[in-house]
This record gives structure tokens, sequence and C-alpha cells, in this order.
């Protein structure tokens, strides 16, 4: 699964920003509050406007303080998945379950900082692992490979029937990186500039699908 | 002078929204940071973006925590006017300076509830005075003809030379309003839903520029 990343798309032009890339799997949106992480980006009238421009699931990422109290609208918005901060969140399993019954899934995000052993049981109440490989807040960073042994524990994981999410990246995934990502175990690769930033990006979204897929074989 | 707020219009197509008020005086956008205001809405990267995708003059109204940090990214970014909430600066002056040395104009607002005497003497390092006429943080909010009294004072002191800013002011305004607002003395209007909500902005738009001017006489 490939889902592009509008943080580096036009702001100004968001319908036709996601009409370029309908083949994406999801669409990723990164909302920043300038508190969590140093950048502002958008919030909840921008997804709702988006939700009715386009019919790619919208999956959204929150990098707020206080999910607990925010993170619900975006489902109510008709996000298909809302990924909150382990970092961030008060009561975790909580938002999972007011997530699951606003009709979207729950995802999890942790920073490239954040070990992932001691979030194992938690992730039982969520059906997304965002494992972000750069630190969050802006578009364009360097992939951080380190974070993919996070992947493999968690890949090994699923496997053995042991826990039951879709693990995605986010930071850095483009042409000469995401054969790593996905040999890790990764299903859903968050792609920003290397999307966006291509002259034609259905294409490069197409490529780095194929990528993905014969990488992880 | 009016303001159309992209607050009612279509997040996921500003560059076309701004286009369908193009006789508009200032392009209003409101930023919002979840922390001063209960609402997040769009950030430095979606005023970058929108720019580029029109030649009207940017009115970007900082509803953030921290402006001491934030604001001056705004001006770089080209906007034409930033404004910063009195109640969330800490050194408004240093604010006003940077936002003038990096090629904007500053404007200074104050919520509802603040009053407005005792920053006549800070007003001199500011161009632009936004007088709230609701309480910030969403569109669509009734009018409170009490700030008024606020307006009066300010045009008094700017007609008798003692003030040096253009006023301005947010919220409520629309057909049944903005002959009051003009009465009392304001030079720049921000509307909303009045404009964005209309079957046709441009004619709603300069249906209000006539409205103002006649009131103002």
């Amino acid at each position: 699964m490939i889902a592009p990343s509008i943080l580096s798309a036009d702001f100004a032009r968001l319908a036709e920003e996601a009409a370029a890339v309908q083949d994406a799997d999801w669409l990723h949106v990164d909302v920043m509050d300038a508190h969590f992480v140093p950048n502002l980006t958008l919030g909840l009238p921008v997804v709702e406007s988006l939700r009715k421009a386009t019919e790619i699931p919208l999956d959204c990422h929150l990098m707020i303080e206080n999910p607990d109290r925010w993170a619900i609208g975006y489902a109510e918005a008709g996000a298909h998945n809302v990924t909150v901060h382990v970092e961030a969140a008060e009561d975790p399993v909580a938002i999972a379950k007011n997530l699951r019954a606003a009709g979207s899934q729950a995802g999890l995000s942790i920073k490239p900082g954040t070990p992932f052993e001691p979030y194992v049981e938690l992730l039982q109440h969520y059906d997304t692992l965002l494992v972000m490989s750069v630190e969050p807040g802006f578009g364009g960073q360097r992939f951080m490979p380190e974070v993919l042994d996070k992947v493999r524990v968690a890949r090994r994981l699923v496997d053995a029937g042991e826990l039951r999410v879709l693990v995605e990246i986010d930071g850095g995934i483009g042409a000469d990186t995401i054969e790593q990502a996905a040999e890790a175990g990764v299903d859903c690769f968050v792609a920003g500039s290397a999307i966006y930033g291509a002259e034609d990006p259905a294409a490069a979204l197409t490529a780095l699908r194929a990528s993905a897929a014969a990488a992880r074989g």
C-alpha cells in the first residue's frame, strides 16, 4: 500500500493534487499544531473539505497535543484511519475505542526515539502501527534506517498472529529507501516528496508500489 | 475595504476560491492552532501555497499561541499584513518591528472581552487594529454590536491624528451588520459566510462594499 502525503503537495489545489494520485491506497494527511511538533499545517476544516473532494480513503496522522480531545472529530469527518501519537495520548485505549465507535480505524504512531516493546499490549486496541522514520514536523527529511528494527519486531509478532496491525512507515520513503523498508516488513508506505516532487506523481506512485512489492516478494 | 475570509471557503480548492473574489482588497486567512482558540485550521505551508496561487494581498490573522516565534514566518512567506493577538503576544513591540523589517504590515487584534484603551500606546507600532466582533475560533457566529464602542474610540483617535492604524473588524459581518460597523468607523471588513456562503461570492462582495461605503458616507 502506498499513501501519498499531501504535506508535499500544493495546499491551494488539494482537490487536484488528490486527483493526481487517484490510484493511491490512502491519502496521508499530516495534521500539526505547532505544539507537539514545530510546524502548523492543517486541521479539521481542511480534512472536511478534502473528504468531499476525493474518494481516496484519508489517513489522518495527528501530530498534535491532546489527541484525547481532538481525534474523534477526524473520524466523524469521515477519515478512514486516524493515527495519534503515543507520546501525546493520555488514554490511548479510550481514543482507539472512540475512533472505532465513530467508524474509523485507529492508528498509533511512535517517534524515532520511542521504543516499540512497551506498547505491544496497547496495540491490541489498534488497527495501524505508524513507525516514524524521521522526526515528525517537516517533509523532505532523510530516512532513519535504525527504526527498521522496530518494524522487524512488529512484523514478527503480526506474522505469528500475536498482533493484528497494519505496519505503516512515514518519513524519507522514496525509490532509494522503500526496498529496505519493505524487506523489514512494512505494509503501507507514506511518501511525500518522492511522489509530489516527481514530474509525474502517478508514475512515481506506481514505481514505488512495484519496488515495494518486489522487495516484499 | 472588504477582506473575504477563507474560513468559510472550500479548503480543497483555495486557488479557485481566491479567484472567485478577485476584486477583494485583502484575502483574510485565519490561522488557528487548537491552543489559543479551540480549532485547528491551517498554517504556514498553506499560506505559502496560497501566496503563489493568488495576487490578492494576504491578511493573515494569527489566532495562535507564541506569535513571538511564529509571526515572522508569515511575513517572510509574503503576507501583506500579519495580525497577532495582544492576549497571546509576549513582546508585541518586537513582533511589530520584526514584521515590518520582514516587509509586512503589522496588525494587532483584540478579542471581544479585551479593552482597547490600554493598548493605544502600543498601537503606535502597528498598522492595523483588528477588533474581534465574535469570540475567535469559528466562522458563522453572531455579531456582537457592543464591540463597536471600541471602534468608535479608535476612529476618533485616528481622525484626530493621534493614532495611525487601519481599523478592521472580524466576526458576523454581513448585509445586516456592515452598516452599523461602517457608521462606527471601520475601514476594513472581514466577511466569511456572507461572501463564501452566497451563491455569487463576487456579487456579495460588491454589495457589502457598496453598503459600507454608503454608511460611511
